[in-house]
């Protein structure tokens, strides 16, 4: 059973640990209230500590087969479920999500796990090829070649502040890396450090019950710059995943560039998912497309890495209706806690530098409410073209619910404004039939910049499946050959080997004969699972 | 046709542009002769404008079909066999590299061209992925979700001086990046000049024929800190292929983490390619194993980057009966022209630093020749293990014929060589029925420093398969995640996109209904070429 009673400390392996730095206490951002118990951060010693047992598990835990690999993942997802409503009420407590939305982001975290437990079971990600020997090849024999992709060590996983389930001890990287059969090292974020507590007992416990050496997981509180840089540091460490800000992001990339032996780096670092109003879509719906926004903006107390910050509409009678609509919605929406205070009083910043410049107007403004400790107002604003390229600030992420509407001048301008972006995680289009050609000339402009296109919906909502693209070009990520979300995810944290003329004794079994594993393989350039 | 008179010129697209740089002139090692005609170094302005034509194309060329990819890659598989003697001849001179060697790589080159051409046309390289939508999904609806990969952009590829073919102008790296959809722009290596030239025209008549758009391709001389640098800084280049020295990739790879927007570096860089003698194998036939090695060793003047530079055996008769037939081995091999005189001058220095230390003993050296210009003369030097650990420059690649054997204290000391070890592209255990047991548990300890593991063979002779892995851990290369041989080298150039509900009329082919392509997908987690 894992327990339900907190007790301030760390996971050194099997062993709870409590730092002896700088408290660290999670603040319930609805009355401001300082939550028990009390933690502390860690420091060097016990990254040394976490960084040997984590070494020391790799050479176990990358031959376990895929069905310990697989049983291990679902019983963390068992775990955490059965935490139930103590880890819930502990996460709204801690980040002031409102409860349905704690639920589905809990059912999501145990989703994802069990969908990488298929994924491993599957066999698939091992990418196995197989080049049989030709003996009697002119002028040279070919030798036998194998490959197969092999986990690449200990991983490090930074917890984020917006998904204290889904991006933090047991998230997306946490899951993917132990699928891929790399011990995971979680930096915890001090934001939610009770439900990190809760859910590392969850992982530990299913450590020891599936018979898995201590090291396959550990969870540090700590500073980013302290803890986490020493973690990322560590030579025993060879991957990061990291969602957060772009200057964190930023420093872990110098780090990690920076190490004798460099090591990858997956930080998710920031975004804001412009969205396309083509001409015949915004003449059709133009209301509905407004209320769709704000709903998109201020979910999540736009929180979310996919919300929409950055619209491109072309300047007319349409536009105006939207605006029109758009701010009458947003004074409809309530102020709700923010995750924390740090994050509002960061958000409260950038809205007041979009609403001192001169050439941005507000379009609305959502509810207060003093009541409410750490309190997120949405915000709507809007800018013409010629401003929007002339004010760099207009581009910069405000996390939060505040999103800036930019007025073209004329619908060729939408390449335009999409080759003129940094990179994104996402790029939104409404588009009608009559705005498909349109489109078609904007789709690859988009393709260069983000990791995933939706149309005539919202990116708000991030499907966790195989197809799931979840990254995009920097600055959005620091790699954007990945995802950090969807069974795509896996392939972060392997690498691949080739076995040339290996005694079958000694292929692993992905690669033997009479394939055991039932997996799919290429040999000799043709996919099969025979 | 491909001409086949050499001009001095570079190719900025479709235009034979001459450098007005510091002069680039081939010399025969053979004879010290320089060769007709001069090339001159690029500059900026040369860079500026390939960078230009390259990106102009990019939008072209990533629209091509599969079938025009695979064509115009077999189109200058084609140009390069028309070629034929002429260029037989030139590389010859330019590089001192034996007919039948040179022959051989000309076959692998154009072989590896068409086998991409394969890999494009068969279409699995895009890992097409849907997820259908779930309308009625509960509690939210499932949207439609597809994920193709998609080119990164304009790639630089660096050619390299030891295979003047086959990573070079038309290697492996520009071979995997047009198959991927990005341009190239080559940065020609200034020892094989002429090579280069006639290379790059067989590639510029192709892209002409295939009506491609110029910028697909062009090439440059220049250093690797002017024109090098210059090219990887550039910010329409996305992407950087490159086969040389520590100093030279580690420097492209602060260029490049250094520019405003990073991009991924694939950098071969040194390997020294252990080689683990285990004792039941040195018992059955220590005096065939090093005449083996000694061929290994002296192929290509040890100027291959699979070269057994390094030997670990346990000491004893069996390991001086070895000694002693490659010691004789060695005297037998004569000197032969090395690629250039600045390789032949590294190579005496690091031979001469070997010999300056007083730990290591020679156990052979093979002939000289003073007719030569850029003679290379093999070595085989002997060391303790203590020595070997007390001593880092033992572990720097000497690049050429120089290899050194370590006396093991016993058989349980395989494991611990191999951890100390940096990255490395390959390593080779010989091992007889009898050395199995211990040969599993080497295995892991070489799966995590190396991109291939040889069993009862050598490293020299790198098949372009599927299979194959020609990459590692750092410093191997600067990305271990990679290879540059092999047909999985086409994703070094990829990443993937997500297409969120896209209309039918705007789904690239690769995702369409219906599978238009015949492409292996992965639909709902199942793969199905349906």
């Amino acid at each position: 059973m894992t327990a339900t009673a907190l007790t301030g400390a760390m996971f050194l392996g099997s062993k709870r640990v409590a730092g002896d730095g700088t408290e660290v206490r999670a603040i319930d951002p609805r009355t401001g209230e300082q939550l028990e118990p009390t933690y502390r951060q860690g420091d060097a010693s016990h990254v040394e500590y976490a960084a040997r047992l984590a070494a020391e598990a790799f050479g176990v835990y990358r031959e376990t087969t895929p069905e310990q690999r697989a049983s291990f993942l679902d019983r963390i997802a068992d775990n955490i479920d059965a935490l139930g409503d103590t880890l819930v009420d502990r996460v709204v407590r801690e980040t002031g999500i409102v409860e349905p939305r704690v639920r589905g982001e809990m059912a999501r975290t145990t989703n994802q796990l069990r969908l990488f437990a298929r994924v491993v079971r599957e066999g698939s990600w091992a990418g196995a090829r197989i080049d049989p020997a030709l003996p009697d090849r002119m002028p040279l024999p070919r030798p036998d070649l194998r490959q197969r992709k092999v986990p690449l060590g200990p991983v490090v996983v930074f917890g984020a502040s917006n998904f204290p389930l889904a991006f933090s001890v047991a998230g997306g990287d946490t899951a993917a890396a132990l699928a891929a059969g790399c011990p995971v090292i979680v930096k915890a974020h001090n934001a939610h450090p009770g439900v990190s507590e809760l859910v590392a007992g969850a992982i530990a416990d299913a450590v020891a019950t599936s018979g898995l050496p201590e090291g396959v997981f550990s969870m540090i509180f700590g500073s980013g710059s302290g803890v986490g840089i020493g973690l990322v540091s560590d030579p025993r460490v060879k991957a990061v995943g990291f969602t957060g800000s772009r200057q964190a992001g930023l420093s872990l990339m110098a780090a990690a560039a920076s190490r004798p032996v460099p090591i990858p780096v997956y930080a998710e670092m920031s975004s804001i998912n412009p969205v396309f109003l083509m001409p015949g879509a915004l003449a059709a719906d133009a209301e509905g497309l407004a209320a769709a926004y704000v709903a998109s903006l201020t979910v999540g107390v736009g929180q979310l890495c996919t919300n929409p910050g950055l619209v491109f509409a072309v300047d007319g009678p349409d536009l105006d209706r939207f605006l029109e609509a758009a701010g009458a919605a947003v004074t409809q929406s309530p102020a709700l806690p923010m995750l924390n205070p740090g994050i509002q009083r960061s958000y409260t910043e950038g809205v007041a530098r979009l609403q001192d410049l001169p050439t941005v107007t507000e379009v609305g403004a959502g509810g207060v409410d003093e009541a409410i400790a750490a309190p997120g107002q949405a915000h709507v604003f809007a800018t013409s073209v010629t401003d929007f390229s002339a004010e760099p600030a207009m581009r910069e992420e405000v996390f939060g619910s505040s999103s800036l509407v930019v007025r073209l001048g004329d619908a060729g301008d939408f390449a335009a404004a999409a080759g003129d972006l940094e990179g994104q995680l996402t790029a939104t289009v409404h588009a009608a039939p009559s705005d498909y050609a349109a489109a078609a000339g904007l789709v690859p402009a988009l393709e260069d910049k983000v990791g995933r296109i939706i149309f005539n919906g919202w990116p708000t909502g991030v499907e966790v499946s195989h197809a799931m693209v979840h990254g995009g070009p920097f600055p959005a990520t620091s790699d954007g050959r990945s995802t950090s979300v969807g069974t795509l995810a896996i392939e972060r944290f392997l690498r691949p080997v080739a076995y040339q003329d290996l005694p079958a004794e000694l292929l692993p079994p992905v690669l033997a004969a009479g394939n055991p594993l039932g997996a799919w393989r290429l040999v000799d350039g043709e996919l099969t699972r025979g």
